[in-house]
């Protein structure tokens, strides 16, 4: 798959999952909470790549099965994508004012009801991903793992261990140890959470699920080194959030320098790339999507 | 049932809850966010009264089935409502200083830290409710409804739409549906998931399950309109909490007075406890906990 044709395959998803999220967060009639909706709506249809729906949708047709029978499992990814970014950008984490362009959720809608959506992103997560086990009639053992793998990859083994540890390591050096634990729990577990879905909801066999991990692990250990460097050489107006914004925050890139940070960028996406060997069929949109990762401007 | 034989009921089922609330709360080995794991101990282990986790036993005894055999999603209830407490003590929310004899969280661990063990809460109350379905060899269909039952009752239809209406009405005067929805969705939703939950796992009949919805609906209400008059007429001392605290807030109690809230508690169990004419079976235990909900000493 050439640069110009990942660009495609993108393209092509992007409306189906966009259009899918907008009617996902509609409000049901006669609802008391629209705020709770419309703070939820700013951020999850703020215009992202989509990269982790994406993957989803990618990996069910790596395993011969349609990208549509896995939407709402994409969406999830989404959902809890966007709780996350509105959990980092609160005063008392991140404390940004900014992202893509536009006020943090919380300078929008007030810190209450930025909590109040962010949590009820992941609540609704959980209903997409229990809907589309119900919808593609998946036996209850693979339903009650597909929940558990999303519970898991937020919990405090996954992204919420990751933020806890990085707000734990702001301002102090940290080892390589603990900045790979970092990177690999807030935003890895998330990025092998989009491949477990998009596996088991197609019902995948055990090595398959495997290699899909090893690919997912790598690349979400790459995409998230790549942010940390985009924090630190990239431009405030192309990435339309703050730059800098956390002069105190320990990353591969500040610990180990920019030129250390590209290179591990570059080969955890080729092991990524290569974990795929494992498959029966090699995936050109999975190799595509790790070749996009390593090589995004800066 | 007795006065008497209700504190020997749930005399009998708290030491059960509370150790396995202990054992599902131990940080797994090398686990490096122990400090978000000591954050949800503190308020999860905190000497509450389990009412949710005994109303899921409950409802499974009244369906003939093993208390025990739903222990795993009674604790998901205590991990529940112990994140709405996190979450409600919240500066950017009702900003209490005490719960239960003890600083709130947010001022035992910092606000992020609470934020975080809050969601980590619900998580884990996700993978109970799955780990319960899995143990009980549930069908996938139950399984995924018994996910989609707590989901529902956390997110925007259920208590955090209930927690945004009530800080939308701070400082201002509400109606009667206003307050009601407050009342039903912030502790009636919860309420009602415990028998969803212990029903569905013991595999009640529609009529069961509509029965024992129509009793939890009207004892959540009672519940959380006692728990107002507490707040406006309680003791801080034997409450371990914050009186009048939320001088703004609007609830059934200072919008229709004490008298009226109090009739209202009465009422509403008893129509609670004739809900439960449609089981099979009545109750006692069921019954009782009503009449305790009703009769608790201010």
């Amino acid at each position: 798959m050439t640069d110009q044709s990942i660009y495609a395959y993108i393209s092509g998803k992007k409306p189906i999952i966009e259009k899918a999220l907008d009617h996902l967060l509609t409000p049901p009639p006669g609802n008391r909470a629209e705020r709770v909706y419309q703070s939820m709506r700013y951020t999850v249809l703020n215009g992202g790549k989509r990269l982790r729906a994406i993957l989803v949708m990618a990996t069910a047709e790596a395993l011969k099965h349609r990208a549509t029978s896995v939407v709402k499992a994409a969406c999830a990814t989404e959902f809890v994508h966007a709780c996350s970014l509105i959990l980092d950008d609160l005063p008392s984490m991140d404390n940004a004012t900014m992202r893509r362009g536009r006020p943090a959720n919380h300078l929008e809608f007030g810190e209450a009801t930025a909590v109040l959506a962010a949590d009820a992103l992941l609540m609704e997560s959980l209903n997409l991903v229990s809907d589309n086990c119900t919808e593609v009639a998946l036996p209850a053992d693979l339903t009650a793992r597909a929940v558990r793998a999303l519970a898991d990859a937020v919990g405090p083994e996954g992204m919420i261990g990751g933020q806890h540890v990085d707000l734990e390591i702001a301002g102090r050096s940290a080892d390589f140890e603990t900045l790979e634990y970092v990177c690999s729990h807030k935003t890895g577990a998330l990025f092998t959470l989009c491949v477990q879905l998009g596996a088991l909801l197609s019902r995948a066999r055990e090595f398959e699920i495997q290699a899909l991990e090893n690919y997912a692990k790598n690349l979400g250990l790459a995409f998230q080194i790549r942010d940390d460097i985009l924090d630190e050489v990239g431009d405030p107006d192309s990435l339309g959030k703050n730059v800098h914004q956390d002069a105190g925050r320990t990353t591969f890139a500040t610990q180990f320098g920019i030129d250390a940070a590209r290179k591990a960028v570059h080969d955890l996406c080729n092991v990524a790339v290569d974990s795929l060997q494992a498959l029966p069929v090699k995936s050109a949109p999975l190799v595509a999507l790790a070749r996009y990762v390593s090589e995004t401007e800066e």
